[in-house]
């Protein structure tokens, strides 16, 4: 946690029991650092075979929602976008139907800040006390609990879930209302993106031109043009290795989430809107299956140097 | 120095009287810090005032470029362009005229790489020893000596000139042979306009959202979205200030480069371009004397959120 | 009619009694020309001085769509965007609950692609002969009965339909099935756009150079540059005329329906999703009511060159 | 001629011996339409054959600049780029050095605008009357005699020069003084790219969608969405048929002036130089003695849509 906050009202107590819905390659060991933490977790996925490994990890295994939901203090659903949000938190089975007045209810997908504004509402309108709380850092870390969480909702309910949220991340940040989170991964995914374009368009500009580039990342990694993609992403790209750790098609979906939100908001987004065709252009290429760092393929295909 | 090199041959001596031609914001503290590591170090400056400034800080002045080289073991220069690279190297009464045949010859300028690598053959011709040497990390890595600062050239020459260039940096690398280094910095240009630019349309974007930004600053900085154009220069995008640490101007100046030096090589830069024409703009819409993270103003204008 | 097309089947009566909701700026003038080529036609728009005014002009008034239906061999609709056509057909009260079976429903918006085909296949169900049939050529094509025609939908029902569309329109085009005159419609506002922000570029290039642009315009129309857009439009766009015959906001509505198209078709668009964003940002900056050749202010400004 | 014009002084009298230099694609049909005039031309070409096969279609053949220009009234030169017009024009045996003072000199090459103002003055020092005259219409135009000639320089010598353009073209204009000829070209040359690369989108675009492209280009092209792109180059597009009538490298080398013109007049041009991005990168791709509507391939392929 890095940004101060202060102390919970001493009243509310530290929930205990936690419902995990959405054991997928986030989800799982997100659940399981909570097991961890000495939370008493229920999880649920709808591919049965991941919950029975979670239940392998220390967590107790639903079959259902419902099952999963009933008793617990707080509600954290990770699934793929915002139809599966609004189908497992507003179903007929879901979430909502069967939480308790007073649950906290976490959706850490990530998905539209306008559907997370308006199941929020919902959730709201049921005594529900619902938080977007969309994360970054990727799988590496989810497993090593040092997830980026940007949290949108009410200062008491971020509070309440804070412990929650600490045992899955080391920068855990309320960072506006309702939405505001999804609006900062948003933004996060914007700024990934067009990092990535760029070291790609500089790598392919230094290997035209003959220069060493293990070498020159060193240097530029020393000045202003240093950056976490630069760091973590520059030496795969450098070999051609783009074995996912997040994959470009789920890229293509965020960014289709940038370019709605900016265009609700009236912004241009000229330079972004521009890396989001090209990364809906690796997808179309047959690619949205390779890391999002694949990037560099499209660059220098474009520039007819890529491998036949 | 962050790059594993092998020890000079034992028979070359470490250079200790330097001719420093350029004394402006960028050379007058890089020079100083020659003086500090115990180099003798004769400075030039077109406009005397400068000169007589370096010699007030334990330099010697030299009142004609032939005067400050006459004698030295190595001769840097740094001034603004190609042409002023060219003049003050290949001019009449420049330094090629008067450097005695197999002196260091370090042009720390950003250039353009074919003009660096046309200075060099022309050197070489005449016996001297040059090295394209531009750096990165600003007035306060200039003053600091923590430049990063990337060079072309033979290998023996790149090592002859280690002792000057670490007393001036702290990451030195040879990154390939001459116009290398220019080209690398022409990379990180490229990076660092497309970094500002990312960085501003993300903030205006959240602006546009209501988010605190800089809540969401520190969360972004956490996760994949981090660079150090993020940390450096957020907190005063933030903040609509604008005092330059390197000008708007400047770095169109060098998006030039990139963009020549890019079609030079046959490679297509479709977002650097974009980003290029952005800086432009900036320049052409009167801001050119501010810092190049006045990209910001623009992005706003553009939304149609800039104060009137 | 520009395309060769078979005789209609004999036995296909043509149609005497129209339908006409929507009289707005494009779809009173269109109606009127119905009326004047001997249809029976009966309008219906929601403010009652347009159905008024319409009854001026020749036609019959219906104070309810259910009214304006009965009995009408075909029905057009001509409504702002995608909800407005599915409230206007699909309603409790609208075109699809009261059209007898066999109906001619001819949707003449701008609306999605997939909207139309969703539309399209509820009519069937209901033994309606749905056709998407966009307009290009303004108000000024509408009064004149010039509008190029794009339609989609059964072969059949587009000959069917022919002399009603043709009392509209001189050049009326099938160019697929259901959804596939509204891809064609997407690609001419992508053409238009891209082509109105081209000649905007050229023009503010010129008066850089101090060019004479009226004689610069005679001459670039007489070659491979010329285009509809600069004759059209060139006039008005080099003396700052920008009375709107089609306002930016609405093709900013219509360039969110090409990049939601394009990314369900997988297709990247790079150049018109840039130009998009220009619209928008024209938008943004306030200037969404006047002509979408406005783009020319926005070109000006980012280099600085607007009028303060 | 489209554009009026007042009568020329009657003491001027009409040039009657031409010499024409650079007898290639462009050149070779221009100079036969001036013999078919009825003026005496004089060719060269640095290829023998080409002089020859002139002097077969009933002009003069010289075996240098000098004996070409020896008694002209008019000297004609069309070569491909900014520096072989300063060889021709100014070398030391180049046309400057031999045509007599008053001489009126046409360059209609498509170079740089600023090197075609140097020229121009170097002329006048030397009591010559140089203008710039590039072309737009390829070669059918050439051939048809039916280009559109931009012409930069004094009014006076532009209607001396009017008898000898008119033999080439039909539309005739002079957009301003010395320079401004490749001023309007470069626009010329910005708005064909982009509007190709626009047209190339949209086909894209409509073939994913499985629309019938020649009925679509039927209705495009009677909307505001016609251009002479659309007309001309649309059905070879759709057929992927790329012989050249002008190839994409000598486009990206036009590019090359309009965003270097574009630099010096201080002017913002993002979609234009995307667009050059892209002619670049097709250049790059090994197609670059393609029609420059090859940029049809760049996009399909940018998309995954391309054959293999």
């Amino acid at each position: 946690m890095t940004a101060a906050t202060p102390t919970p009202p001493a009243e509310e107590p530290r929930p205990s029991r936690v419902a995990f819905i959405g054991l997928g390659t986030m989800g799982m060991p997100m659940a399981v650092n909570l097991v961890k933490a000495g939370f008493q977790v229920t999880g649920y996925n709808r591919s049965p075979q991941k919950t029975e490994r979670f239940a392998a990890q220390g967590g107790a295994a639903a079959d259902s929602v419902a099952a999963a939901v009933r008793g617990a203090d707080a509600v954290i659903t990770i699934v793929p976008d915002s139809p599966d949000v609004e189908a497992v938190l507003l179903g007929a089975d879901g979430v909502f139907a069967h939480a308790a007045p007073g649950t906290l209810v976490i959706d850490m997908s990530t998905i539209r800040p306008d559907t997370a504004r308006a199941v929020a509402d919902e959730g709201a309108a049921r005594g529900l006390r619902v938080l977007d709380a969309p994360v970054s850092g990727g799988e590496p870390g989810a497993i090593e609990g040092t997830l980026s969480i940007m949290v949108g909702g009410a200062e008491a309910d971020v509070q309440a879930a804070r412990p929650v949220l600490e045992a899955m991340g080391s920068t855990v940040v309320r960072v506006g209302p309702s939405g505001a989170g999804q609006t900062v991964k948003a933004a996060n995914q914007l700024i990934v993106a067009g990092n990535i374009q760029l070291v790609a368009e500089a790598l392919v500009f230094l290997e035209a031109h003959g220069v060493d580039t293990e070498r020159a990342c060193t240097v530029l990694g020393g000045g202003l043009a240093g950056s976490t993609v630069l760091n973590r992403k520059g030496p795969a790209m450098r070999e051609r290795s783009f074995q996912p750790s997040f994959r470009a098609e789920l890229h293509h979906k965020d960014l289709g989430i940038v370019t709605a939100a900016a265009r609700e908001a009236g912004v241009a987004l000229p330079v972004a809107t521009l890396v989001a065709q090209f990364m809906g252009a690796l997808k179309a290429q047959g690619h949205g299956d390779l890391d999002h760092s694949a990037l560099l393929l499209l660059v220098e295909r474009l520039s007819g140097r890529a491998p036949r």
